[in-house]
C-alpha cells in the first residue's frame, strides 16, 4: 500500500477514513478528543491493532490541547473505552500513559513502529503455514488498513504471494459493514493477489467446492486457552473448517491476547446499532422498525484453531500453555525472530 | 397474507413484484412469455413452488398467445428453463403440457389450488416439530410469497405460532438478494411472530447465544437419499446447527423431491451474476471488477437432516429409504392427511 492507515499529522492524528473505501481514498485529520473517539467508535478507523496505534496517537494529541490534569485523564478514558471489545485499544492506552509526560508522543510513536515490526515478523511465520499453491479464504479485513503495518492475517497472506506460493484468496464480504468487500478486496488488488468476492454465507460451499486449504483471520481479543473474538462470522467459519478438516488459523500480535482472561466467556461483546443491518451505505433493505440482533463480534473456541500465528512464532494447542508462555518471552528482539524466520536481511 | 404472490389474472398472469418488497408492495402483469421468463429470471417471483404455479400459468398464457404450436412449444420450453435449479419449475411446465390442449389454463390452477392444500397439511405436520416455547432460526424466505400458498419452512413457523406455540424467529438476512431481510421478517411482521434479524455470518453465534432450539428452511431440489439444495447459505447453516446439536429441518412439498437424482452431487447449482454481490441494495461496496463467486445455491447433505417435512408428514433418515417411499403415495388425499395431523375441520 502506498498510504499509511493512521499517522501523527504534526499536530493531529492523521487518517484514512475507512468508511469511504474503495470508492474514495480521504485522508482526514483528527484535531481533538471529540474526533479521534468519534474515528474510533464510527469505524472510520477500524481493525484492532490500527486502533491501538490510533488512540496512542490520540492520548499524545489529548495531552497537547489538555487544560488540566484531570481533563487529561478524562480524555485519555474516553478514548480507552471508545471501543470494548479489542484489548489493543486500553493496552495502547495504558502504555502511553505510563510513559509519563513528556514522553506520550515518543511511546504513540514507538508502539506504531514496534507494530510495524510486530506485523512483519508475524507475517513471515505465518507464510510458511499457506499453501504452496491452492486456495484460502479469509473473513473481514486483516491489512495495512487493520493494523497501521503490513496487516495480519492478510499480511500472512500477501507475505506467502511475495514469496512466491500461488494463493488465490475467498474474501467473506462480511456483513454488517462489509470489510472484506471494501477493504480487503481492495487491499489484495493492491497486492497483485488473485481474490473472489464472495457472500458471508457462500464460505462452506466454496470450501467444498474450491478445495480451500487453508482459513486465515484476525483477532480482537485472545484468551489464555486460546478462545478468539474476531468480527461477527468468525466462529462460523471456523466451525464449517472444521466440518471440512481445514486448518482454521488466527494471526495476531501479542498485545491482542488478553492475559487475564482464562477463557473467551470473559469477553465483552459489543453490540452495535440495529440501522447496520438493516441498511448498508444508506441503501434500507429490511422493514423499518424490525428488531435486530447485531453482535460486532463472537468468539471462537481454542479447540478450533489450528495455531495462532504471534511475532514469536505458531503457537500451537494447547494454547493454556503455549500462549502463557508468550508471555514470558521478551518484548524486543523482533527483528532477531524475524531473521529466524527466514524472512529479514 | 391478505393478497397472493401469483395469480391468474384473465388474461395475463398476474404477480407481487418481490424486488420492491418490502419498500412497496406493488401488483404487476406478466402479459407475455418474454414477461413471464424476466419475473423469473429477475427474481421478480421467486420461491419454488411460486416459481412452479407462476410457470403453470405461464403455459396457459404461452398458449393463448401462440400464433403455431412450435412457437408454443418454444416458448413453454423457455419458461421451464427460465431457472435450472428448483425442480418445481421444470415439473409445474411439464405437468400442464401433460393435460392438453384446452386444459391448460385448468391444471395451472389446479396445480395453485394443490399446492395451497399441500402447504396446509405440510405446515401442520412441521408444527408438531417445533417447540412450545424457544427460539427456531431460518434463511431466505419461504412464506406465502414463496409458494403463493401458507409457504413451507416459514409456514411451518407460522402454524406453530398459531397453535399457541410461543417460538421466537430468528431471521437470516441471506445475502445477496436479502429475502430474509425483505420478504420473511415482512410476513412474520403481518403474521404477528416476533422476530428478531441477523446478519448470515451471525447465525451460529445466535444458535449459542440464544439458545436456538430448532432449524427449518425450505428447499429447490431434493435427491433421494436427502441432499438438498436450497438458498447459498443453507449448508453453513446446518453444519453450525450439527455443531450444536440443533435439530435442523426442511420443509418442502413432495413435488421438489426430484426422484430421479441418487444424490445431490447431480444438481445444476446456477451462478449467478457478480453485480448481486457487489453490491447492497442498489449500494455498490466492492471495488467495480472484483471476481466474485456466486452461486445461487448450494447442496446441504441428507445426513446433516433431521427430517424432511412434506404434506405426507415427515420423513426421517435414512432417507434413501423414507423418500422413495413418498413416491408411491397417492397425489391425492390431501385433506385426509390433513384431518390425520389435526389440523383441519
Amino acid at each position: 500500500m502506498s498510504f499509511d492507515a493512521v499517522w501523527w499529522d504534526g499536530d493531529a492524528v492523521g487518517y484514512v477514513d475507512q468508511r469511504l473505501l474503495p470508492h474514495a481514498l480521504e485522508k482526514k485529520r483528527a484535531e481533538d478528543v471529540d474526533a479521534v473517539v468519534a474515528a474510533i467508535a464510527t469505524l472510520a478507523v477500524r481493525g484492532a491493532p490500527c486502533i491501538g496505534a490510533f488512540g496512542a496517537y490520540g492520548v499524545a494529541l489529548a495531552h497537547a490541547r489538555a487544560t488540566s490534569a484531570g481533563a487529561f485523564a478524562a480524555d485519555a478514558a474516553r478514548i480507552r473505552e471508545a471501543r470494548p471489545t479489542a484489548v489493543n485499544l486500553a493496552w495502547a492506552v495504558d502504555r502511553v500513559l505510563a510513559a509519563g509526560e513528556g514522553a506520550y508522543l515518543d511511546e504513540a510513536l514507538a508502539i506504531h513502529a514496534e507494530q510495524r515490526a510486530v506485523d512483519r515478523a508475524l507475517c513471515e511465520f505465518g507464510a510458511a503455514l499457506m499453501p504452496e499453491s491452492g486456495s484460502v479464504l479469509t473473513h473481514c479485513n486483516t491489512g495495512p488498513l487493520a493494523t497501521g503495518g503490513d496487516g495480519t492475517a492478510l499480511g500472512v497472506i500477501v507475505a506467502a504471494h511475495r514469496r512466491g506460493k500461488r494463493v488465490h484468496v475467498y474474501v467473506d464480504e462480511t456483513r454488517p459493514l462489509l470489510q472484506g468487500a471494501r477493504l480487503t478486496t481492495f487491499e489484495l488488488a493492491a497486492a497483485g493477489v488473485p481474490a473472489t468476492l464472495i457472500v458471508d454465507g457462500a464460505a462452506a460451499a466454496t470450501m467444498r467446492a474450491k478445495n480451500v486449504a487453508a482459513v486465515i483471520v484476525g483477532a480482537d481479543r485472545i484468551a489464555r486457552n486460546g478462545d478468539t473474538a474476531n468480527k461477527i462470522g468468525t466462529y462460523q467459519v471456523a466451525i464449517a473448517a472444521a466440518h471440512h478438516g481445514i486448518p482454521f488459523y488466527v494471526a495476531a500480535p501479542r498485545s491482542t491476547i488478553d492475559f487475564s482472561l482464562a477463557t473467551g466467556e470473559g469477553i465483552h461483546i459489543e453490540e452495535r446499532a440495529a440501522g447496520e443491518v438493516r441498511a448498508f451505505a444508506g441503501a434500507a433493505a429490511a422493514p423499518d422498525g424490525v428488531d435486530v440482533y447485531n453482535p460486532a463480534f463472537d468468539v471462537t473456541p481454542g479447540h478450533l484453531i489450528a495455531g495462532i500465528v504471534t511475532e514469536y512464532g505458531v503457537a500451537r494447542p494447547p494454547y493454556a500453555e503455549s500462549l502463557p508462555d508468550l508471555q514470558t518471552r521478551p518484548a524486543l528482539g523482533v527483528l532477531e525472530r524475524l531473521r529466524a524466520a527466514g524472512g529479514a536481511p
